[in-house]
């Protein structure tokens, strides 16, 4: 039986199609990503910002292929393949890609073991309550419930923008603090066209700088055109997404 | 009113008590901590491994008191000072120890990029998988509740013990994978005596690794008689624990 997840639109479109493009040869990194998928975005911001060469492999992880599994057993992207090994979670690779390229254009976390520890306390915040605020919004069915949804959003990313010094999250230095959060800030349009949500009700500044990630140029050059996400979107929005996240969202489980 | 979590015993007892006497001197680093909390065992673990010097100090953070929640404003522990700046978050403090203590005895992550993402990867999969479905299995009231969240335990301590290289997680290296499970592994008397699990139904080879991590200095050192674990698991047995985690759970929302 096919799952509605499966037949999403096959490909990278827009600037993130030029991406692609640019990214096709073989290299020790094979990049296992979904052009619609926030956490493949994170890793792939990293990507770009550090300049790493990548060989972008596009999967469909609803199909849920043999040799893709052997790569992630939990079927989920992104995924990268790197001397022999695989390893997935965008997280542990934001951290890989910093541990392996250290020399690379610019680092992503700071050195200081202090501010470090801060930058990953504020990743761990976004982890888990703006990520799973904001995706209960999207699901959420009656209207009590997306009231109560949009309020933990609006409070977690509030708690946010307190913290943000401006322009980016630690201050003078992009880090990966702003690349964890660009995804759900591109897409964030979806909850203002479906749940109310603005980004003026967090605040003035919040605007800003939701501006500035939004205009980053691998935020940008990571993204695909708006009505390929709308149509993945729809699904969420009536709640009848297959996917692991959906399914954990309405079983109150930890997300995958 | 007081809620019946702030009634816990006041002290560490038993080897734990000696080590806390150890640490009273006033050092660079204090470490706030809550004797009976598994979260803080995991810090505490990394403290003792890596011969850290450091203070201890003793947070009912039931009490949610003032000064500590200028440290962490969430109002768990474990939380740390030092140099001026708070932290907390176990895992961001086990990072952080090793971050700013890196020639200290003994290595707690591999220096190879990929082996410590393999690591970190793990230790993600503990996360989301082994606590909430352990936790999930001691306040579950029903039969059906119980036997589906056992089988959840049993089986996402199986994908662990799957990986398990021995005599430590990662092999000859003790890791944050094992200080980050050990904490879990020296309260599952709790799920044994109550929830019907055993360490056989995991693996043979499971329940020799739980008996050897469970013997490591660092976690004898840092264990508190278990007549007084018991007493605060009794409240999350009934599913009447009013802790941050225990609501989390009961929502079916994030853990803290
Ligand atoms: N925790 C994972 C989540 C990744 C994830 O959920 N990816 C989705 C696409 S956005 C996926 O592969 N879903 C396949 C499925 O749910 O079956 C990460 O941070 O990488
Ligand atoms: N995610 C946190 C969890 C810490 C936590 O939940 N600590 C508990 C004690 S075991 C606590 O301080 N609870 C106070 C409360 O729930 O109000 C960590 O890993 O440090």
């Amino acid at each position: 039986m096919s799952i509605p997840d499966e037949k999403i639109h096959p490909v990278a479109t827009g600037r993130a199609a030029e991406t692609v493009a640019k990214h096709q040869e073989p290299q020790e990194l094979v990049f296992y990503a979904g052009w619609f998928c926030p956490y493949v975005q994170r890793s792939w911001i990293a990507l770009e910002e550090k300049g790493i060469p990548y060989q972008y492999k596009e999967v469909n992880p609803y199909k849920k292929e043999k040799h893709f599994l052997e790569i992630n057993p939990k079927g989920l992207v992104p995924a990268i393949e790197y001397k022999g090994k695989a390893l997935y979670e965008s997280l542990v690779l934001c951290e890989f890609f910093e541990d392996a390229f250290p020399a690379h254009t610019l680092h992503l976390l700071p050195q200081d073991p202090l501010e470090r520890a801060y930058a990953r306390l504020w990743i761990d915040f976004i982890s888990k309550s703006v990520v799973p605020s904001v995706q209960r919004l999207i699901q959420a069915q009656d209207a009590n419930k997306q009231r109560e949804a949009l309020e933990d959003s609006v409070k977690a990313l509030r708690t946010v923008a307190a913290q943000v010094k401006g322009p980016w999250f630690l201050g003078t230095q992009f880090s990966l603090v702003d690349v964890v959060l660009a995804p759900w800030i591109v897409r964030d349009y979806i909850i203002t066209e479906h749940r109310g949500y603005t980004r003026e009700a967090v605040g003035a500044d919040w605007k800003e700088y939701a501006a500035r990630l939004e205009n980053r140029d691998s935020v940008l050059a990571t993204q695909s055109d708006k009505e390929h996400y709308a149509e993945i979107y729809q699904r969420y929005l009536r709640d009848e997404a297959m996917s692991e996240v959906a399914k954990a969202i309405r079983a109150g489980r930890p997300l995958p």
